[in-house]
């Protein structure tokens, strides 16, 4: 099994479930795995681009798959993250600090959306990006 | 809306996905989503447990059932986090070091499933125990 | 079998997929799940109020269970609906007519979750009207 | 940890997924998983029975929350069971030795409503038999 | 990104729930889910058609597997609507009306599975055409 | 259609669910579902190996991404189904006969995993012999 096969199967294998939100009263949330499912939308580009477009070998043909396949569930995930955060997270008064939040917010599921339909390292990038200026508007609103 | 039924609102709101393992190459596992699961079945014993057992109050009636729901719930994302970790990101050579990693992790599940039957303070104590030393050996594993 | 509780089994029956937003390329996205699912939030309160706060008769004990699950499931569609359409369907064009468009989507999804935590026809009635709201503006663009 | 609690901890812990219907080309389903399922519902009510309708512990509390639950869930999983063999194994010259197949179908997920809806002995022994029966003919068609 | 592929982003964009059945008491079911899905069978076989089917540039061999996994799920979609209508909705009174009701039913269930199994326009009209007349029927009994 | 698609057909066809563990008092578990998990994992291995490689015709294309898709979900199932027997049924008492347990269970999964990553029919052939024995040693604990 190539180191290459066997990094694949990590990111396929099952996903756990942690929270984007708080579920206990002290109010946790995390965007952290908005973030690491940005990252891994662009790993998925990064492996797609790997693999010899020509090849007709089964073994690269499953990469594909399972990459094109993983690439559009973290793109999910990023929208449901950022989402929940938003919406159960952020209260009134942080849209003092943040008058754009909103846009934002929508800025990320809209490249989300263009990150499954595209195979584009710079959407990906755009989309890391994003997710990190989301993250550091909701740690700087936890000071 | 009262402070407690907001703090719960967010608990059972839709929850998003992490990786308790590695999904980019450079091998990223998290043990962080069993911890808050296990911290979160204990908040829950303990939210139950504030709940007057003698009341027909349909408001304290509700928030029972979404209580236990949750807890069943994150016992649930404790067995499956650790043994995600437990099968994909541990090797043969971890096992010299921590001969008693199989005892552990599956006395992880049991105290999950402990969990999941009882209401019971001293057993989420257990299981948010047996989480952190499971976690605790991951972390020596990467150093 | 009551008329009640076969009025419920309905209700809490399978519920099967259709699509907020557009599957097919003419651009069909319909915000008529939202409305029902909050309508269905309304439905619940209002049976749950039916049910005799003090009774222990298991029948209405399960009642109230099934509705307490249908309520939560309801109103967590009703988030996920109304988002979906939100960021896949509107265009940056659609904000000069509604520049509110953000703060309505956010209410409706801060609605939903007050509905998830308390059994409130008040607050039911406010998430039926605030869907209807987006609802409008949705069916005004497509004009 | 009482010999009730931890039967019932094995009955709502996580169920994992077989399938009903051929997956693989010697053809074969089993109809092995409705039948277990609809016993399940059996079970429930019958534990159901057991709990002190009156009491108000919250052990004997959270038994009713969950019993209720998983009687809902395998009610469910008889109706999705019944319905892929009935349409993926079946086939029209089936009919002819059994006009009346469809109607059993159509019975039992009829059937499996009704004891979503209710806590009742004689429609879960109904759904039994009527699971049985259908059970009967796809194995008689086997021979 | 071109009009094609930002189409197809919206088609596997996450779906949201809506009822094929009634969940408030006035008894509203709906076949309209089942209707498009069938329709979005169509549209994916069609657009499976425009791709030129020996080009290895990775932006046709991603819009290939996006569509078949669509065809796929709203193929599964269709499936699971009619039989939600059929089991809950229609009672037996209806079946003086319509005999061969339980005829039609078990027919869409095996084109919605032809249409799983092939790229065949013919068949996808078939299911599509067929969901129609289950509609049809289903209208009828509610004047 | 051909005898092949539609084997393959029902083999992506809906799955039901049925349990590996006790779910009646009585303690029924059973790893039948891991052993036809196995199976199919071999079967798709099989068929994909059928299907001409160098083939760009899209009824070949679209069964090797359903082959695909269909052999990582059964090897998620086998994992799934072997862990809940692991921690729900043995108990420490078992450990005395089969010291090895937690060793086997492990190497099950693991082998699950390089089943996900590759195109192997050895190793799918490890796989089917690594769960017989872990059926066989669940077996011979009940007698």
């Amino acid at each position: 099994m190539s180191q290459f096969s066997r990094r694949l199967g990590r990111i396929v294998a099952p996903r756990t479930v942690v929270h984007a939100h708080c579920d206990v009263p002290c109010g946790i949330y995390d965007p952290a795995g908005a973030a690491l499912a940005a990252k891994t939308v662009s790993r998925m580009v990064e492996l797609i681009g790997q693999i010899d477009a020509g090849s007709t070998a089964v073994a690269d043909r499953q990469k594909f798959v399972r990459c094109v396949t993983v690439k559009e569930q973290h793109a999910e995930i990023v929208k449901h993250e950022v989402q929940v955060i938003w919406s159960d997270y952020f209260k009134p008064e942080h849209l003092t600090a943040y008058p754009d939040l909103h846009t934002k917010v929508w800025n990320v599921l809209k490249l989300a959306s263009k990150n499954k339909q595209n195979i584009d390292a710079e959407a990906a990038a755009q989309l890391e990006a994003a997710v990190k200026e989301f993250s550091d508007i909701f740690w700087a609103t936890k000071k």
